[in-house]
């Protein structure tokens, strides 16, 4: 059966087509109700075009194939400049080897421009900078972090 | 003279005390006037206690000696969890050697985690990574940007 994929901003009917599943595959996504996944949708709206979550669906199967997100910071540096955080992208094992991550930074990376960010920025294992590096994006240095739990 | 240091939030005055000025010690901070820095000044208040700036003042010279940023991005990840991003620390040159930038990291990394965040995050170059490690945060991995500007 052909696939056919359609990229879009995350709808709230997404989570019965494999939404929290995918983000499974990139990290601990834990079990969401649907009232969570509702309100998390609902509180992450409120932010419009300042917060958004790229989907790819795979139409034929009706299962979302991969995802990204992309948050605007807004900063005085850079004369009162935005940069673009892109954030949780992930590509469904099933669905690797067809672009599809790549349209997916595409997606968020021309949604940050259109909005005024000077640039986008994310962080990455050192095994996926080279995908990255096709996406357009260069090396800038290292991510830190600090877990609480 | 004795250096009195205070550690708080922004505060739209701040902009009179060499705020910009010291963002441009970072990075390009360009020639912000009052009322951009205002209208920006407004536009993140908006956000509440989801992002805030922290700076420290040296009171006897009235000089903003140090700041940081952190913004709090909702997810679905991790049971609909929240990250802390911390952006655009940067310690007056004057200054140095006090351990302001750890203050100032650690300000906002208590923020995030009472705001209920599971981790704190941050990008810095390779020479900051063991300043960072001192602040209790590990190495994840690498920083990819794209500039549009």
């Amino acid at each position: 059966m052909a696939e056919t994929f359609k990229i879009r901003r995350l709808e709230m009917s997404d989570k019965r087509k494999g939404y929290i599943e995918l983000l499974g595959q990139l990290s601990v996504s834990g079990s969401v109700t649907d009232e969570e996944f509702d309100r998390r949708f609902e509180e992450i709206s409120l932010y419009g075009e300042e917060h958004v979550i790229c989907v790819i669906e795979e139409e034929t199967s009706g299962k979302i194939a991969a995802t990204g997100s992309a948050m605007i910071e807004k900063k005085f540096l850079r004369n009162c400049g935005k940069a673009g955080h892109i954030e949780d992208v992930v590509v469904d094992s099933r669905f690797r080897g067809k672009q599809l991550g790549k349209k997916v930074v595409e997606f968020l990376s021309d949604h940050c421009k259109s909005m005024g960010c000077y640039k986008v920025i994310l962080d990455c294992s050192v095994e996926n900078k080279v995908f990255y590096e096709k996406c357009g994006l260069v090396y800038k240095g290292v991510h830190m972090a600090k877990y609480f739990a």
